[in-house]
């Protein structure tokens, strides 16, 4: 497979160019100095080169869709900063959260403004024929994005969640926004209703994975790649996939008590992570978690047959590669 | 001047049904019940109102501007529950804030979904001849009433507040959202850019007397009838046009200590509340406020002038004198 490296840095050279533009520390300072905080705090900014990558793929050029990217970027970084409050995070990417570095009224500020600016990124009626559903399918992520993020909050108090609950929470808290991006790119890019169901999907597969993939790491990575303390999910009580699996296969007494302690207490202490690893090993949650989110990733690049065969179509595939071999 | 009351209430039946029949309680409920509690709180609806009335006062029916009207009800209302964060505030129309009656992460959420939804309420490009400026307009108050709420919260912290820094801040906290909806409402009942400019410098004019008076209701209206502790804002430590007037005005050594602990502490405690109203009474400072007020009020009334003389531009004007005789 080619290596599409180079056209996924020259991406997101012009969409953190982009950003820097866009968000200046203006008056009021105390809103805009965080706002600048924010979206200089890198990452992997995968939301806009999704975008700008499926504008391609359905024929067009990925620099038409830089704007609405980063919009998504945008909206992706306001459901960072609201989250880490309502998590009660301390560190996102290796820096202090906001509500930490400043404070909870300001975290909550500077999510709100940056909806504003989200939008105003997006194209209007005059600058592009489907502006209207581009608006339309803006606004459904940033609705379906809180309700999974109100599940996930939800299933913190209860302890009946099921596999299906699980994967219900991630597809609106996780997978949903990837949609977007794709569906906001491939309809810059004026793809028809195949190639945008297409992408729609492939984007739906590939957050999935990649959200399964992220529980993993929260528990396998080192914690200067994570840039956040390992264990964390553990920590807050998540009840992710690898929780729910590993309560259907534990039947020794001590996994069993472990997991209780885990349910009974919303969450365990960091002195118990490596128990909560040994387990995970013994009972092969990790081998369990990695085959399920090889599956979707697989699935989302099954996804791409359907669309033109070209270099970013090409560059979907590799994206998955690129996603699933990631070590943070 | 024609009572126009029946007219409002008739308008105001409508909204509330549109808002009910919008905001339903779907899962995941621990989102849409406090979404449904905000909206179903009550209130003057002036928004959405004006919006309507600004529509017919065009020259079109009022009635086919009541969903983008409730979009900006619905923003307004985002706005109120996440001040009511930042501001620590416990009452908000005699009924317990959504945070203290869930929590702080259920505030913040349900805020965020709001906006999604009132975005989903402006109308589409295939919808409406000027959807790109209603859309446009709103994401512009959008942003500047978090402008508005920053200046606001950094003028608790500064000592140096002067009256233009006052107004300033009002304008884009409060003028704001009125001047929003008087342009959506003018938009959509599709007026020319005179008629659009004279209900954005009514509605301008119109917020800044309502935001002056609703400060001096804050020391003077029952609290029965406000909803929420008398003289929250001197508790608080607001920075209001009647402290800037005051410290002004201020010469014997008591009014400058009681002034000078005000702006030490930040607010003061319940018990001053007599001491502050016995000084504003003492200064004319509720005699200035009002003097204000009124000047704004009259100004409102003088944009009107331009307009078509309709019962709307009448019913606009009528409005002003509805809430300056308002007590709560």
């Amino acid at each position: 497979m080619i290596d599409f490296s180079t056209t996924y840095k020259e991406f997101l050279r012009a969409i953190e160019d982009k950003m820097l533009e866009y968000v200046k520390v203006i008056p009021p300072v105390n809103l805009y100095e965080p706002f600048e905080y924010l979206i200089s705090g890198g990452g992997k900014r995968i939301r806009p080169v999704l975008a700008m990558i499926c504008c391609g793929a359905v024929g067009n050029d990925p620099y038409i869709a830089i704007d609405s990217g980063v919009a998504v970027e945008i909206l992706h970084n306001f459901t960072l900063v609201h989250d880490d409050i309502m998590d009660e995070s301390r560190l996102r990417r290796g820096r202090d959260t906001v509500h930490i570095k400043w404070d909870v009224p300001t975290g909550i500020l500077v999510g709100d403004v940056m909806v504003g600016y989200a939008y105003n990124l997006l194209p209007k009626a005059n600058e592009h024929i489907r502006s209207q559903e581009i608006i339309s399918a803006f606004t459904n992520g940033l609705i379906e994005v809180c309700e999974g993020q109100a599940y996930d909050m939800e299933f913190n108090r209860r302890i009946d969640i099921t596999i299906e609950d699980y994967f219900n929470m991630i597809d609106k808290k996780t997978a949903k926004l990837l949609e977007t991006s794709a569906i906001i790119g491939g309809l810059t890019g004026n793809g028809n209703v195949e190639e945008i169901n297409a992408l729609r999907l492939y984007a739906h597969n590939l957050g999935i994975a990649f959200q399964l993939q992220d529980d993993l790491l929260d528990l396998t990575a080192e914690q200067a790649e994570l840039g956040k303390t390992i264990g964390q999910d553990i920590i807050e009580g998540k009840k992710t996939y690898m929780i729910l699996r590993a309560v259907e296969k534990s039947s020794i007494p001590e996994d069993i008590a472990l997991l209780e302690e885990f349910y009974k207490n919303n969450g365990l202490t960091i002195n118990y992570i490596p128990k909560i690893k040994e387990m995970f090993e013994r009972l092969e949650i990790f081998k369990v978690v990695k085959e399920k989110y090889e599956s979707y990733y697989n699935e989302a690049q099954s996804c791409l047959g359907i669309l033109k065969d070209n270099e970013y179509t090409q560059m979907l595939n590799w994206v998955v590669d690129k996603l699933r071999n990631r070590n943070s």
